[in-house]
């Protein structure tokens, strides 16, 4: 999505251990009409297959979803990081290693919003080793529910993640991908057909 | 806000401890449409008042400020309730106490996200003792920013936030106001002018 690495081009900052900030306008600062422009596409992309559901996890990908979701005209649900008193019992758990705050970390969602009949696209701003994905794959796992696609901002596409996924058969819309960051901050996109 | 009234009625939760559970709606699940009709609102409360930027705190504030961003046509701001390696030393940083988590925690703002230009609209989902609101309003204080409006979808009128935060001479706009949750899972609303 050229709009997308444009912006990254122009307002991202490459950071040592492959560090990626993009909290001008993606997870930090929300440009909303750039995020209503990547709902769009993620709707070009996946419209047809059935989708009900949108499913990401706090915090960044919230925005995200919901700015798709307009356009799916479709629920979201979003998993959470932290287990509150707020939330019953009934929880689908998935744990989830995180490179960036060095730990892991469970998430949690309320099985009454997600089940078999459900055709849900996961989206979320990066993939990189995966990691968050799995967990948000497990708890469709455990609720039954088909993943009908896969959808991020950002693909890291020197590291894993997005390559297995796809060796797995999901189908994988990375909007930019990453293929490397050079030390002088200057970024490699992979050409993506339309 | 008899939308989101009704709304709360269909499908609120009471459960013990003044616990107002809306998670099919509003922080856990999302209604999109809703969530669109409550940013036009807090749109046609607060326009004209000069506002460039929303404030707000993660994870459920997200996309209610999202969906109003649309309508004002400028940027979100979200504080982080955890302090990422991602995020740069130049942060404001403010302690609020979660009576839900039963905790302290620290919430950050990177510095060049908010500044003294800036006349900000805070939004968030609930508002009862206020802990959340004083911390995001420190960190404006700390900024400089001028605090035009504060937007909250559901206050509970019976904690004393809203009370103190208008005593102050904030300009405080609850979508809908909880005066009392009853045992029996009655709930009710205050009146409003429109």
């Amino acid at each position: 999505m050229k709009l997308l690495e444009d912006r990254i081009r122009e307002q991202g900052q490459v950071r040592p251990g492959n560090v990626l900030k993009v909290d001008c306008f993606l997870n930090h600062q929300l440009d909303v009409d750039l995020l209503d422009a990547i709902g769009g596409e993620f709707h070009r992309l996946f419209a047809g297959q059935g989708i009900n559901k949108i499913l990401t996890i706090e915090a960044s990908g919230i925005a995200i979803a919901c700015m798709a979701a307009r356009h799916f005209k479709v629920p979201v649900v979003f998993a959470k990081k932290a287990k509150s008193k707020n939330i019953d019992g009934e929880v689908y758990t998935s744990t989830v290693h995180s490179y960036t705050y060095g730990r892991d970390y469970d998430i949690t969602l309320a099985k009454k919003f997600l089940g078999p009949a459900d055709r849900v696209l996961i989206l979320d701003d990066f993939l990189a080793n995966g990691k968050a994905m799995r967990g948000l794959l497990d708890v469709c796992r455990q609720a039954g529910a088909t993943v009908a696609g896969i959808g991020v901002c950002i693909e890291k596409g020197f590291q894993p993640g997005g390559a297995e996924l796809r060796a797995e058969g999901y189908r994988v819309a990375s909007l930019a991908i990453v293929d490397a960051m050079g030390d002088d901050g200057s970024l490699t996109f992979r050409r993506q057909e339309d």
